[in-house]
């Protein structure tokens, strides 16, 4: 956003023949590509261990993009120019010679570079340092990492130690694909440009807002990873708490990177602690159990492929929040993820104060407030719940109330939606870091986990189970009713 | 609404023949019959001076239906179970043996009756005692009239002394048809039902309300009546002052007439009268002169057919009103009606506050809260103005906003909507009398408009002129821009 962005035409992807490459980033350039958002000395350098040839990555995001775009949004055109973007070089991360062989195919691309670390964490250091010795890392060059930064606030703390050791924090893009999501960003036009939502945006005005992200997969063939973190630190850490800091944090001065991180900052600070006095009433952690969805027999998690059948990690955790602020005071931020539940769903749903009296029936169980459903999955779009009058004439004279839903953004099917890394491509290309994550907020997020989970196992915690396919425990149930409130069901 | 609700089954249509039937009542009763809304035992009696059949009525009942009502909606069998709900009785409403014709027909049929007025205020106080006359009037029938209910607070009181010397306020059902459409029976769910509406439905939450009720057509064939009331009686009198009623009363204790009515009052009790001091800044009155609509010539308000060429009676009004009480301190509600304007258009405008700092570009003008737009023509609808992220990724990582409109209730072509009447006479049988109109109502509305003719008159105000199919004259901009707001056109 400000006046200093600077665009930038060369692009290095590590990990190009990874997961991440072929699924998300691939497509998400092909898309770029299509809609003419690129400029055209963009190039794309892959970066792989194998040893492949330029025409070999070629033919490789041809098939990424024949596997992972519906093919009634692929232009052949658009194709053969994003292709040709693409060149190849191979290393071995480990060996010096590679970051030479990598700073020659570079030597006559234009300056700065963005660095896209698609590879794991341990593999950090040693890339930066590489390119360090070869002279790769120029003031203005970008260095792009994800998630998992860090098992908890001291891992997370050596990583970013090891970077920032070469790069300054201007130069970090330090992505959560969850805010590429256009919902996520039409979130912040919703609560700035319109007084109606921002002027009841507190305390005074919402009773609770719940957030939830429910996957419906269980731990697939990634047992050994997951069951090191667990859902808190896999989900909660990262994603629930960067849309908690979206819709709680105070109207930013401008929209400009450093305003927007740091009001994020300033709620993560405000984050209650859970200690020993509050984890049972505020946490619940369960781990699914042998099941059905969709008539189909599934594992519990101790029985899933290469498990090990004394875990006790949680796969679902449900936490009552609380921000001690101003704006928030005594309103809950209800945060429920897990896996193997009924259906994959992610929604923040914001519930209005109901006003009082209500004249239309003698039913309190119609005395609502409005609700505000901000749905990333399985449809992206933001709706408002209210309250009109059937249509036509009623015949005995009295007055009636439907419930309706009110498309504040248009809802779209999930297939036509981009994964939110184009967003986020883009910002990188043109330097504008406001959705990307600072150190602080990486480190305010995992010491705020950390916390809650020595409480819970300092209090011995139960740990709890539910069925697959279920939308979690009882316990989950018990408490958000404890407070008269619950779970946004579809 | 009330337990104490009774069902009537015998409707007598005074003025059956006359335009108010054949235009507006007959095809209500048509749309009401085709939704299966009426009793098999309702029957109607058409009382008409003219010296027809029982079956000259029913061939005039469907040629009104085949005038009135879209061919896409006639249904045959709908048609003739309605035709045969009618009968006919020929009267001379002067004499007495009218009256005794009327009471033999109806000796058979089922009481109480309701008796519909729709004929000249001039002949309500003869129909009453004649009525009383045949005894025909019992404690529960019911009478109903419509405007104009006099012509100033004096002939308005005259005639309401007339009808209440027969009738009981509970009995007396004073129609404003614009409270029987839909939409604005829809402003009421919209108003208290719904927590992020009412929350903010007063001088904290809203700037500025406009409601414009604006006519293309010029006086047409009643030049001599139009001139001899002018738009303030006319209009603002009844529909607009309505209107502003129901956007302005606070919230009833239940949805019954006493409730409503009692509100509705308040709102009137409240209007600061225009008085000599305030006149000029707060009121415009104007006439039409010649001028074009859609290419063709239009004749000025003096060049009309059986124009009297020294007429200074207003065609044109707009007002700054102010309510007087703790919701609405500071908020204007701009009133403005008038003939032969650049097109009809009636609409409620609700402009909430625009709350504070502006983050999406330095342009002040953005600077804009959401607003509501409560149309009854040309289409009927509510729809919420908001501010919404285009949609997709933009090229520059800049965040741009659209202004969108929100269709709250669905907007429906003219065409489809009923008149508003259909809903009324189903009050009518059913007992409801919520969204007609009390005696205090339509003599409050007359003291504020005669105050306002009053004051304006004795500072020998200026009568502007625009012309035939503008938006009004300059000074009808003057009265809202000097306040730093503006009135909405499409």
């Amino acid at each position: 956003m400000s006046e200093s962005l600077k665009k930038i035409d060369s692009f290095v992807l590590f990990g190009v023949l990874g997961d991440l490459s072929i699924r998300k980033l691939i497509p998400a350039w092909y898309y770029l590509e299509r809609d003419n958002m690129l400029s055209d000395s963009l190039q794309i350098l892959g970066v792989g261990r194998k040893d492949v040839s330029d025409q070999d990555l070629k033919e490789r995001v041809k098939e990424s993009l024949n596997e992972f775009v519906s093919p009634e949004y692929l232009n052949p055109v658009a194709v053969s120019r994003l292709v040709e973007r693409f060149s190849y070089c191979t290393c071995d991360l480990s060996k010096e010679e590679s970051y030479i062989d990598l700073s020659l195919k570079l030597s006559d691309w234009t300056k700065p570079v963005a660095y896209y670390l698609a590879i794991s964490p341990r593999l950090f250091e040693m890339v930066c340092d590489g390119l360090k010795g070869s002279n790769l890392i120029t003031p203005d060059c970008r260095i792009v990492i994800e998630k998992p930064i860090g098992f908890d606030l001291e891992t997370s703390q050596e990583i970013n130690e090891k970077i920032t050791r070469h790069f300054d924090e201007s130069q970090i893009y330090r992505i959560d694909h969850y805010l590429g999501k256009e919902t996520v960003q039409n979130l912040i036009t919703l609560r700035f440009a319109n007084s109606l939502f921002s002027s009841q945006w507190n305390s005074k005005g919402i009773e609770y807002v719940e957030i939830t992200a429910a996957e419906s997969v269980g731990i697939e063939d990634r047992w050994g990873y997951f069951d090191g973190m667990g859902q808190l630190r896999d989900m909660v850490q990262s994603h629930l708490l960067q849309l908690l800091c979206l819709i709680a944090m105070e109207p930013p001065n401008r929209l400009d990177d450093q305003s927007i991180r740091s009001e994020k900052v300033k709620v993560l600070e405000a984050l209650k602690s859970l200690d020993k006095d509050s984890i049972l009433s505020h946490f619940v952690s369960a781990q699914y159990t042998d099941g059905e969805i969709d008539g189909i027999k599934m594992p519990g998690y101790i029985h899933e492929d290469d498990a090990n059948q004394d875990s006790t990690t949680e796969t679902f955790v449900a936490i009552k929040a609380e921000i001690q602020n101003w704006r928030w005071l005594g309103v809950p931020f209800y945060l429920r993820t897990g896996k193997r539940m009924a259906s994959k769903t992610t929604q923040i749903v914001v519930h209005f104060k109901s006003d009082g009296h209500y004249i239309f029936n003698e039913n309190k169980e119609s005395l609502k407030g409005n609700t505000l459903i901000i749905s990333l999955h399985p449809t992206e779009g933001i709706s408002l719940q209210v309250f009109t009058k059937p249509h036509g004439v009623d015949k005995h004279s009295t007055v009636r109330l439907d419930p309706m839903s009110l498309d504040f953004i248009k809802t779209q099917k999930l297939l036509n939606i981009p994964s939110g890394y184009q967003s986020l491509l883009m910002d990188i290309l043109n330097g504008n870091q406001s959705l990307f994550l600072c150190r602080e907020e990486v480190e305010l997020a995992w010491k705020w986990c950390d916390n809650a989970l020595e409480a819970s196992s300092q209090s011995n915690q139960e740990l709890y189970y539910y069925n697959s396919g279920s939308n979690g425990p009882a316990q989950s149930e018990e408490l958000i009713s404890s407070h008269g409130h619950s779970w946004h069901e579809e």
